[in-house]
């Protein structure tokens, strides 16, 4: 048994990181259309190293010598960052590693490599039609989809390949895939961890950040990568006002989903929190600001998209088409509009210590059924992103974690709070995997 | 005589503030088309308020009791803001002053006035076809352009009807201004100041800033309307390292502008000040990023243009209808190369302590000529913003200080920086004006 799965990191300090990383070299071999590229030598150099400092009683950071992936969309120096494309695969070399693989390099992380993901991070699905679609890890019978972007961040971590997965989260390109795949996904303020060197989908909504399997994990990757330990404090769930937004977050859940929420809201009520229904019917708003991407993304595309269109998926490159007769006046008026959306929206948060609901109203459809047909696709694209996107438009922050009955297909619930929010937001989401793990 | 006139706010502590102010509603009534609106009764209890807490013993701003004006872009409670414009006179009145106005009130400033501007402020001219163009106060022959937008901002300080006159500078419309009339003006890093309850040109560019007669006068209002006073150096000009950019910044001056930027040089040269001609051809990029100002101009005018663009100045709907059919990816594209343009900027300026060249090529052309020709008025306002528009497209920051032969028409010398270089570019104005009033 890989003893990566169904730990979390501080369990692992008993183990050489060098042996571990050598069997998630082994069983990666095992989870086909995960990984894009990987890196032997340099992970197992990396275990080694924690290793012999630890055993000379040097005091390495939690995360040393063990196995980390990097979705390819972040640059990592010496080679060409693809983003889940044959499209960029003539371009240059990156020069240097993004700086949050630099800060995971300085930490002592075993980078593994580089992981599969949804063509330019442009759909929730996590279809790859290039480079295969890795399936998800929950359902070992019939394939379903990882969820996207970060379809191959999520299985690294859920396989027990990687203790964490750098991903990105545009629209909810890490909480969506970490929700379908049963892990725990953190979409920070977007501003507290830079985008540098990544290839943009949306640079008002781009945010770097990582998959792993609980929430203090995620306190400590975010630590590092934001390179600035949040303190978290310990929050007694006791009295904790959460909001249950009643506008349009909980429209057609699917019936498992359903239950598991409800489930979640029995529990945390008798654990003392205050779950309020609330209307926050300026959800509803939010559709009418999904157009940030399709510009911008174009923008960045038009060039490539000349030159080599015929090399995209047809759905992605479809999207992207999108952008090109938005007027720039309009641009700037959803920016405005944006502006007062969320100023009245963090009112409305005012009375609250999060927002509470389905990261996603469904469970992992199958890879056939969406792979087959157009429609099928692009619904459940818009179902998918639904809950998880308005986060992004608040330039707010979210942690999704698994709140379903162990053997059942994962749901994830959403603890979302606005603009800087992060410390009580992960310090509830905490509170409340305690509670759900108990 | 009115003692407000040819000095600076330091030299006027003898003086009644009322009186002052008596003496400034008088003379206003000499310079038509300077004042849209008049605050009389505010303006005198502002100088009685002043004088009685002098005798008092109590410490006052060294601004209290004094008359100030406030370009017709900035809300004053309780009335509709204009803009130099007959389109908006249906709009409700403002419900609150403007952040800046406020915190000129705290400091205890008497309000003189709103002062007439371009429509719009879009426009280094000045002319206004509906309410009238303030003469240029430096020739009482010829009417010549004040310069704008910030045109009656900057014949309120000339005029000595106010100690300082509040504005905004978008691409040059508080430097280019003071230049032509002679006295100080200054655009500082925009996020300085706030421009919350502004009638907004372009988002991305617009400053609220101040003409005043002295680069020290400038340094205190700057702190009040900042809210944070910056600690400016004395700063020897011996060694200072000034660059001269020789691409574009000093072709095609007129004679009278060469000729006064020239024994400026010279001036600066005896005082020890490290005259560096520096080819900074980045400087021939600025044109191509010169697309902010329409798009943003027209998403905030496509309404009131389609129901009452008839009553625009023609000339100014003309350059706000450009914006038109920008394209969103166009404008992202140029927000990008902005960005990068301003990186090599500031590499660029690395080895100097500022830059210095005349603040506007010309001098005042006569009113006439370019109220009678629109080739005449174009090629005038794109030569009169050539200069100070790079600043903004840079962020940074700068000074128009007179340089001219007292008795001759004004010319106005730019001591600029990049973003935050406030302290600096304030350092050495001043330390230029004081070798000039030498």
């Amino acid at each position: 048994m890989n003893p990566l799965i169904s730990k979390s990191i501080p369990s692992l300090s008993r183990y050489s990181r060098h042996a571990l990383v050598e069997v998630a070299l082994e069983e990666a071999s095992r989870f086909p259309s995960v990984f894009t590229r990987l890196y032997p030598e340099a992970a197992l150099a990396a275990g080694e190293h924690a290793d012999a400092m630890r055993a000379a009683g040097v005091e390495v950071s939690p995360l040393a010598g063990l196995p980390v992936s990097i979705k390819d969309l972040l640059d990592v120096a010496g080679e060409t960052t693809l983003a889940g494309s044959i499209a960029l695969r003539y371009r240059p070399a990156a020069k240097t590693d993004a700086p949050v693989v630099t800060r995971l390099r300085t930490s002592g992380a075993a980078i593994m490599g580089k992981t599969n993901m949804t063509e330019f991070a442009y759909s929730g699905v996590g279809l790859n039609p290039h480079l295969g679609t890795p399936a998800n890890p929950a359902d070992p019978e019939v394939p379903r989809i990882p969820g996207g972007s970060s379809s191959g961040a999520a299985v690294s971590v859920a396989t027990g390949l990687c203790v964490a997965a750098i991903g990105s989260d545009t629209g909810g390109s890490i909480r969506i895939p970490a929700a379908l795949c049963g892990v725990v996904g953190f979409k920070p303020t977007a501003r507290r961890v830079p985008a540098a060197g990544t290839i943009p989908l949306s640079s008002t909504l781009d945010t770097v950040c990582a998959i792993t399997r609980s929430v203090d994990d995620c306190i400590l990757v975010d630590s590092i990568i934001a390179d600035h330990p949040l303190v978290i404090p310990e929050l007694p769930l006791a009295g904790v006002r959460l909001a249950v937004p009643q506008t349009v977050m909980l429209d057609g859940l699917d019936a498992h989903v359903s239950r598991a929420f409800a489930a979640v809201l029995t529990r945390l009520s008798e654990a003392g929190a205050k779950i309020i229904e609330s209307p926050f019917s300026l959800l509803a708003e939010a559709d009418s600001l999904n157009g940030f991407a399709a510009p911008e993304a174009y923008a960045w595309h038009r060039k490539l998209l000349a030159e080599r269109g015929g090399e995209y998926d047809s759905r992605v490159a479809r999207r992207i088409l999108k952008g090109e007769h938005v007027s720039a006046a309009d641009y700037i008026d959803m920016h405005l509009q944006r502006r007062d959306w969320i100023s009245r929206m963090e009112d409305a948060l005012g009375p609250f210590d999060s927002l509470i609901m389905p990261t996603v109203p469904m469970v992992a459809p199958p890879i056939a059924e969406l792979a087959a047909s157009d429609d099928a696709f692009f619904r459940a694209n818009t179902l998918l992103l639904r809950n998880t996107h308005p986060i992004n438009l608040l330039d707010g922050c979210a942690v999704s974690l698994p709140c379903h009955e162990a053997g059942t297909l994962p749901v994830g619930l959403m603890v979302a709070g606005p603009s800087m929010a992060d410390r009580k937001v992960l310090a509830v989401a905490r509170a409340i995997e305690k509670v759900l793990q108990q």
